[in-house]
């Protein structure tokens, strides 16, 4: 197992004490274990407090052999009640809490423990800083993108015709599991689940679901009504298998397209028209165009193509993201998206999915996930884009 | 797919309504989805509002063609934004919101939309209500179980010495995926997932973690702590299984023990002592003990039985919970826990799950998923609880 090296976790409270000074904030509590991970490189059961002015506490409930093992902060204090935290922290005036995420009761409990204070929301400096990847998170994406192409290879010798879209998702899970992955994508939301198993075959891949994306799947019930369905695969129809995989609690997300027998139209001239508006894009990224300048590029690529009515999804469920930051979570900054307005800095790295879908007949695209560094973009999902025919 | 019927959900919608009565609820939003499809009937992108004198109205942000599908409710509306709901709502007093799972932000951002109204959490409602299970809801929960025993049943079949904790994991979940798994269980919490792949072997299972139960695992990295590890499984220590399945949302829960070779001791004889102290107590409960008197008396034989320092983890790690409600929630009600006072109810279906831990060795335990009904208990989770040896 790896662990965050101390002088990595040090240097993000220390980008980050700089953020909270020029937000006025006197100290930050960190309850979301996405954040404090990244923060403390642990994800016991333990909250973090971060001072501006002084070393962070990390108050572990459970499990703390393991929290100090994990974590190379000094500071770890055992704690059985959250109560106890109070005789850990000085008076403050304004205060970090993430209240993009803590539920509301939680966060009234928490505000009678440490008092009268103005309570800020300190998601978007961790959100912010996650945005660029040091060299050792990039490492981990690249573990997970290498155990990705594995799996995307392994397709075609367990691909056969009758087999449920499941059924495949499930293989290749286990497989990909065997490897490292683990098997949950995390997102920041009550509602959102991500699925890892997006296997869409023909038909399926046209069906819209309650997820922000292009194509939604059948699912398997109303209670998991997204991805990969009891549906059987066919000859000569597109399979779309969009996987993505965690590795050390990071994240690479990756589409591919096969068939079994042949490709039909217009799913074939589509993924072309797909690749080209993803490297079109990733061009005008290197240009310095900004994320909503993208965003409108590559739908006027799209409609110049001839695929306006396909591009992100049909109407009205068409989608207004053509990109993602990923990380720690399938979902983060920077995003290519309509509404959206910010250059692509370097140091992030993103999951570029531009996808066409056909009402009634299925969806087909591309998606790569992407390090954008030195005036230079560098695909991290290097498997052979060709449309693979089993 | 199975689609919950229409008197299935109005005598939900019922049933709540009086509760609401009783706590002098104007009106109820839920937005959380587990919630909110107990009571549609649908899992899409949408908010349901319940007025207590009149129709519920479901608000559908996407994709309202299945919400209408999978729902019977009369009033299901199509939203863009959540603005929109006002012209639907009328002026109230005191409103349920789901303040314990719903981000504070989220809450304040919503009471700026409904006005200045006395918030009040619904959430208790629901929780209340989803306690006693419908027929409808019990036939999904045996099927749920049905899968799971055929997984049991498959493991004798692909485990072999040397491969990996997660591979077999990973394995099974395939396995049961093909039969209709949704491969996610669910929890109501900001941080705590449930993992499907409680595969511990030997040592691994002395190892505490984040998680609230007296076995964690070592898991894949510090970002994924919980659960099954790249651990090669040996001959002759004790393997615990507890691998739970989801079946159109409704979920089971079971342990059993597996060895290659010999089952080592302590392992066999405190696996007999788990079995027993898991009858006893479901007699016990069927007397009318209360929660915390059930709790208690397990602890007592436990110790009567010699494994006080080993019941339920071991110091300071023990768990204060034997058994834990299971429906569309690992957790819910009712459980039998040191700090729970209420008899266990007619029509309730729980996971009972006495283990025992042996610090730096290993676990072991059984646990079932029962059905309490008409004074007696049944086990849905009928696989052959015998340790099985490959």
């Amino acid at each position: 197992m790896l662990y965050a090296p101390k002088e990595e976790i040090y240097s993000r409270i220390d980008r980050l004490k700089k953020l909270m000074e020029k937000a006025s904030m006197d100290g930050a509590f960190f309850h979301y274990k996405i954040d404090y991970y990244y923060l403390s490189g642990t994800m016991q059961d333990a909250l973090l407090f971060v001072p501006v002015d002084d070393e962070p506490t990390l108050f572990v409930k459970r499990e703390i052999t393991r929290a100090k093992r994990e974590s190379p902060l000094e500071r770890i204090v055992s704690i059985r009640s959250i109560k106890e935290i109070i005789s850990h922290i000085k008076p403050m005036k304004n205060v970090g809490l993430q209240l993009d995420v803590v539920p509301y009761n939680d966060v009234i409990k928490f505000r009678d423990i440490i008092g009268n204070v103005n309570l800020i929301n300190c998601s978007s400096l961790t959100r912010e800083l996650r945005k660029k990847k040091s060299a050792f998170e990039l490492t981990l994406i690249e573990r997970a993108s290498a155990i990705q192409k594995m799996v995307y290879e392994y397709v075609p010798e367990v691909l056969t015709e009758g087999m449920t879209e499941i059924e495949l998702g499930g293989i290749l899970e286990a497989y990909a599991k065997a490897l490292g992955h683990e098997g949950l994508l995390r997102v920041r939301s009550l509602n959102y689940e991500a699925y890892t198993w997006h296997v869409l075959s023909g038909r399926t891949g046209s069906i819209v679901s309650q997820s922000d994306s292009p194509m939604g799947g059948l699912g398997l019930s109303p209670a998991f009504p997204v991805g990969a369905s009891m549906k059987k695969i066919k000859r000569n129809e597109p399979i779309l298998i969009d996987f993505g995989i965690c590795y050390h609690g990071y994240q690479s997300d990756q589409t591919r397209m096969f068939a079994i027998g042949s490709m039909p139209n217009p799913f074939t001239d589509a993924y072309e028209a797909c690749r080209e508006i993803h490297y079109k894009v990733l061009e005008k990224i290197i240009e310095g165009l900004t994320s909503r300048e993208l965003f409108e590029f590559s739908k006027k690529l799209a409609e110049k193509l001839g695929y306006g009515d396909y591009y992100l999804g049909y109407k009205p469920h068409k989608v207004r993201f053509l990109a993602h930051g990923i990380g720690l979570e399938l979902s983060e900054f920077p995003f290519i998206a309509a509404n959206h307005d910010y250059p692509i800095e370097e140091g992030t790295v993103l999951a570029i999915e531009p996808k066409m879908v056909f009402p009634k007949q299925g969806a087909c695209g591309i998606e790569n996930t992407v390090h954008i560094s030195n005036g230079k973009y560098r695909i991290l999902t290097d498997t052979d884009e060709r449309i693979i025919i089993v």
